[in-house]
């Protein structure tokens, strides 16, 4: 049995206006008519049935995640209390699953990324994805091991954890090559981002996994003690009237920590599949550029936009009109209430922004 | 008797998007709480009562402006179907002055500049600039000329006319020194507007004139036999029920010319009082930097800003948040509807711009 889980408990900081607290990029209509987490669940639709997946995400969130996938039992939306990175979420997913069926294969993935080339009408072809997905999960089955999708990088990209790859994997495939994991390497400066484009054995980490819930749960045991012992606690409170108070009990004493840190990166055992589609985790304003069609003069827009001697800008509206006039390489982001300018290059220090902005009493309200 | 004119049918594009047809700059809170037409008048009344004081101003705006000055009697706004120009505006003030008091003296100045230095809390100090309009009035009466005031210029600017000085009046006051009019200049070209300011003989046109009734409309009946004929019909029904109907009627036959090319460019006496204070025609959003206080990045800001390494920008919110991130030199302006990003360079086009929205069906809306 194959169960899905989407990570959906972001905060989606660097997509800030668009994105707030209340209503994180995950759950915005960025790429498309449809929210990226609704994109997330079509996508996965013709390999695991929604009643197969869960979702994982913020308790404030989950009402808004179930209004947007009605097709999902309400048992399916897992509650965090509090974010606690993606080790905490994996491993409360992996319990929960093993609670209503032992043993699955769980593939694990964020609920904001995009995947698969456009085709046409703002549709993308998801067929290669689902493939190395299917490739992936039979690995995982066959050889109880923690497996993750590489993406062949395209592009030096600082912005990506890589995976460098060793040795081929014995068992091989013939719709999909699948290597032994060497290192897990993390967010590259430029120069080395471009050696690793060229070198060939490195590819971007996609966040995405998939192994059995025994395997990871017992990796966890291994690695992660503390965790492990959080999530028993949490494992005998399931069903019962204590489960959301062990749940905010355990999560409020558990350290942020990655599944990439915490697990992969210690783990003998891993394996990565190579992913040769369009990924892109769609981080930052700028990754706009990369997903949506330009116009003839480069510009990527959204909503009601009015250009005069412009290039090569982002420029989105939520309500109302954005008239840029004589600009270039700008971001312009326009919401009900808040109107963001930035260059492109500095895409990345909307974070920042968005946290000074947290500090200042009286502008706070425009990131919730 | 002196009467006062404020002309207040403009259309301000060059303010867009805060500026729109239905409320344009001069009703707007441009450089203070206060709109700049209620500022114009504010700025008169040590000189002349509200009573005296007669606004102009396009037919659809007149409502707006009765609210916005409420000392003012309501049959002293002055009603234009269309804009035809200051010749146009001023000829039917002085009719109207006329019938109801032969031979006053008139002046005339537009409702959107700003005079006076700032003198803290936003408000100004307008001594010497009514200092200079009583000696202009005097000259006025004494001579019966046709009396303008010129500005020392304070750097080249290639977006104002300007008026060459010829010899010293013979009339002289020890406050305020007058001279002939040599020639007015059309808007120069950069290297010419810097010879201007070297020169010393060339002062900013102001668009503010100091005559008699009976003498501007001598120099009509000469200059512009065309509207003096159509000022004569409008006399006529002044008054009547046939009022309204007349200045309908002759407006639409109306030629569109300013007074400086109808009327003052080929009169033969016409006088220049040196005016040695701080004026501003507030022609487009870059005047804002010379009118408001900067802070210590260089940034005129006004409204909800939040600035993170943002120099020498223009940013205005009507409404909502404003948040600029590593950008210089630009103008942001948000309001209910629009948000405009623009280099300050090229504030001028934003009247272009505006022209090109009225063009489209689906974004005339937005000027509106």
């Amino acid at each position: 049995m194959v169960k899905a889980v989407i990570m959906a408990g972001g905060r989606g900081e660097r997509f800030w206006p668009q994105s707030r607290i209340a209503i994180p990029k995950q759950l915005l209509p960025i790429v498309s008519e449809k929210s990226m987490l609704q994109e997330t669940l079509a996508r996965l639709s013709p390999l695991v049935r929604a009643k197969d997946v869960l979702v994982v995400t913020r308790s404030d969130l989950a009402k808004e995640v179930g209004r947007q996938l009605p097709e999902l039992p309400a048992e399916n939306i897992i509650q965090e209390p509090m974010g606690r990175n993606t080790a905490a979420c994996i491993g409360l997913a992996a319990v929960s699953i093993e609670a209503r069926e032992p043993d699955a294969i769980m593939i694990c993935l964020p609920a904001d990324h995009v995947i698969g080339e456009v085709r046409g009408a703002g549709t993308r072809d998801n067929k290669r994805f689902l493939e190395v997905l299917r490739v992936a999960s039979k690995i995982a089955r066959q050889r109880d091991s923690l497996v993750t999708i590489g993406i062949k990088p395209t592009r030096p990209e600082t912005g990506y954890g890589y995976i460098e790859i060793g040795s081929k994997c014995k068992t091989q495939n013939a719709k999909c090559r699948i290597y032994k994991v060497k290192q897990f390497v993390e967010k590259p400066d430029k120069e080395r981002s471009g050696e690793f484009v060229k070198a060939g054995r490195y590819f971007w980490n996609s966040g995405i996994f998939i192994w059995r819930t025994s395997v990871i749960l017992g990796a966890m045991k291994e690695y992660m003690p503390e965790l492990f012992a959080g999530l028993e606690k949490m494992r005998k409170a399931l069903g019962t009237p204590e489960e959301s108070r062990a749940i905010i009990e355990v999560y409020d004493s558990l350290e942020s920590v990655s599944i990439d840190y915490g697990v992969m990166e210690k783990a003998n055992d891993v394996l990565v599949t190579e992913g040769d589609f369009l990924w892109d985790d769609v981080g930052n304003w700028q990754a706009s550029e990369r997903i949506l069609l330009k116009d003839g003069q480069g510009n990527v827009c959204r909503g009601e936009t009015y250009k005069l001697d412009t290039n090569d800008c982002i420029i989105v509206s939520d309500k109302g009109l954005v008239a840029a006039l004589g600009v270039s390489n700008l971001i312009v982001v326009r919401t009900p209430d808040v109107t963001l300018v930035c260059p492109k290059a500095r895409a990345k220090e909307v974070k920042e922004l968005v946290r000074r902005l947290a500090e200042d009493a009286k502008l706070r309200k425009y990131i919730e």
